[in-house]
């Protein structure tokens, strides 16, 4: 506990800050008046709100708010900004560098009680959502219309979360990130005004581009409490394939082709041979222990045969061997069980450990060698570090599991990641590919954008959250 | 001439302005020094830069400065920003809503010298270009990598300048809009300070979007001196077609069937009756002067056929006649000339005329009406109005030659666009689709938004420009 000018601020590590903020007991009583019940301050639910799915250390935010309409996110931001209380916003927990972590308390908006679908525009393909609203929840709404919701990770993420923090997962190869499926927001200001970022339309050239702004901004410059998201028809044809190669670099270079030939791939995804070794011990599978792709094909059934044929050749060339391909539901559930399984394998590897991931993303054709590097340093220590990524877009992840009550364990993996980084930096690559900075990169962001754009990014949150209440500490530590 | 604090600040419809410049005396002499014959005050250069390719009236700069490298464009503002000097910057001189018309006077940044191609990385699908650096000598020096940048109109525009504007063209609807196409940028802020935006890697989530902020913000926030471009491979197979249909309806519903199916459009442009009167008039032909949809299909020739066989389908249902495919490079020529004689044809309408454009994009659901009731309005007046536009993403234009010299005409196609602006609004549309705010809409861009929007956007724009140098009156009014 450290008093801040005689204000309850409970200042923990690794937060630092040489912000004043007023005593909370104002706001935490406004709120209770307006909230009632809708305000919680039990410890079970405050510890239900002070961690993500991460390694980074939990920290309890002062209440938890759950606010049914935007205008009542308004009137939370009016005050907490009037009283200088820190604001974190809450969707599903998902984050994987602490973003909705509240080191410095205050007040977390949890958002999921707004989870109205509000329309849906089959012909325009788009949705209006609120920012509660879940991936699974969406897609199950959107499935009659034929159509899906692509961004976001694997879990189940909310909308708002989603776009806030710029997330994609495998199937952006095909479809893009957060960045290329949102096509604008409604997002509550520091203030309490509520902003509209742009319209329902395709194309827009009317001022500045505040919806991408928004995008990956961690809740540092608003909350996002509507998302008009772009929706992909579902594919008349799919199919999901599993093959393995000799080394890492044939692997790669199939990859390669197979982008450059245009094949249709609504996923590309690389498990090197610790992956599947993990899988088969978690699964009883006996897939080959070598460099694997794992790929899908989204098209349709009159030219499926002519995109398997040049997958094949392209396979052949590269020494591809147990190719295995499967366009039935039956054949590809039992193919898509490997991919599904690298999370849970990894958890399994040993009890009461957790996973902690790198996030490198480099241009495609740094990859190869930057995979060689990478595992070459990781022969040299004596833990099983599964690397795994989205080899279409660049990016991977190498993710061992720890335990986060050994210390060695965790300076052993920061030194690797900052290794890492400090690798792909001369590679013209990015510490994160699609986590985020949250708590854990801020240091390397500066490393690899520069001073003046840092510089920027700061000019830019001072002017929109002059008091800092936005999520603080969180992208760059407090000024 | 208006006197503001003893500066020679030369205040100039329809510009508004309370702000305090100071001499520029002190600007030029430096620059004059720094840059010698690279410094131009001749009526001639001043005149070129007086104007773009819109209607707009025309207004001279106090000098322009042709600088070579991005440490002398940091020069210019760090100058420019101790003396509160203007600056405006200038690529091809094609924007279409005066942004490149100095009204505030100042000096204007030509960075026609800065067109140097960095490098072209073909297994990335990028390159790093100056920002003078045209579309066309790009695409020439991509060929030999079968690959081609696809953004922006046209026009030969520079690519700073297709970043700056967010433009767009009629190949959107496949390859998408600058937004889409454009990695990262450097950038040179109103203090001289150079930041890098982003990386050259495929995927991002490190810190604030400065790449989508600065696409769009028209030299208000920055300015754009090196463009990390995306790029697309050459289609292995490419097919134009013409087609006529009875009703707009019709047009409109095979466009979005069209749409809907999935077919490989790389251009989707719809020509009203009054288009097709004005090219066979213009150009000789005999095209039925009947709503009529231009297409181009990008595939490779194993697919080409069923595709073919799909879109007969679609114009059959919708009553579509004179379907003309063209596969051979001849034949596209020949097609492709209806398309490039829109602008031509329109300004030969009567001699001395201009074109004047809407430019408002709707959901694509509501396009069909929003067309018909455009057109509906301007049978009830006395002129030739053409309608044309970028259908499969909801945008076109209403395009009639005016006489500048003649107000009573610029005030009826005001007004024309003003109505118009006011129905799409109530479909969720914007004012402006490819062309930007420029000095033409700023009125509508808060009407769009809404006064929260706008207040960010200043919020920004006054933090990275506190003096308000940067392209000063554009977008929105000083304040």
């Amino acid at each position: 506990m450290v008093n801040v000018k005689g204000g309850a601020f409970r200042k923990r590590p690794p937060f630092t800050s040489t912000m004043i903020l007023m005593p909370n007991t104002n706001t935490l009583n406004a709120l209770r008046e307006m909230f009632g019940e809708r305000l919680q301050t039990t410890e079970e639910i405050l510890s239900l709100h002070s961690r993500d799915i991460s390694w980074h250390p939990p920290s309890l935010p002062e209440a938890v708010c759950y606010p049914e309409s935007t205008d009542e996110v308004a009137e939370i931001l009016r005050l907490c900004h009037t009283n200088r209380t820190p604001v974190v916003p809450f969707g599903a927990g998902t984050s994987l560098e602490g973003h909705i972590i509240p080191y410095a308390g205050g007040i977390t908006i949890d958002l999921s009680r707004m989870s109205a679908i509000k329309a849906i525009h089959p012909i325009d393909r788009d949705c209006v959502v609120q920012a509660g609203v879940r991936k699974l929840q969406l897609n199950k709404a959107l499935q009659p219309h034929e159509l899906f919701f692509a961004a976001g990770p694997g879990i189940d993420a909310s909308l708002g979360g989603i776009a806030a923090s710029g997330a994609s997962g495998a199937n952006a190869v095909r479809y893009g990130t957060a960045k290329e499926n949102i096509r604008a927001l409604e997002v509550v200001t520091a203030e309490g005004k509520i902003v509209k970022t742009g319209s329902r339309v395709k194309k827009t050239s009317a001022g500045y581009d505040l919806t991408h702004l928004m995008v990956g901004s961690e809740g540092t410059l608003g909350i996002i409490t509507e998302v008009t998201a772009i929706l992909h028809p579902l594919p008349g044809y799919s199919a999901v394939a599993v093959v393995s190669f000799p080394t890492v670099q044939e692997a790669m270079e199939a990859a390669v082709a197979m982008i450059r030939q245009g094949l249709p791939l609504a996923m590309l995804e690389f498990m090197d041979e610790v992956v599947m070794r993990v899988i088969n011990n978690y699964a009883g599978t006996d897939y080959a222990e070598q460099p694997t792709l794992f790929l899908e094909i989204h098209t349709d059934e009159a030219l499926a045969d002519i995109y398997r044929h040049r997958l094949s050749k392209i396979i052949t060339e590269q020494h591809g061997s147990d190719f295995q391909w499967g366009s039935s539901p039956d054949e590809k559930a039992r193919l898509w069980e490997v991919r599904y399984n690298v999370a849970h394998a990894i958890l399994a590897i040993r009890p009461g450990g957790n996973t902690m991931s790198t996030d490198v993303c480099v241009p495609i054709s740094r990859l190869a060698e930057c995979i060689l590097q990478s595992k070459a340093e990781l022969a040299k220590i004596n833990h099983v570090t599964p690397l795994f990524g989205h080899v279409g877009d660049g990016n991977f992840h190498i993710s061992p599991n720890i335990l986060v009550k050994n210390e060695e364990e965790i300076r052993l993996f920061q030194r690797i990641n900052e290794e890492l980084i400090n690798r792909i930096l001369k590679m013209e690559g990015t510490c994160t590919g699609e986590h985020g900075i949250g708590i854990g990169k801020k240091k390397y962001l500066e490393q690899e954008l520069g001073q003046p754009a840092i510089d920027m990014m700061r000019a830019i949150k001072k002017a929109l959250d002059p008091y800092h209440i936005l999520n603080p500490g969180k992208i760059f530590d407090f000024y």
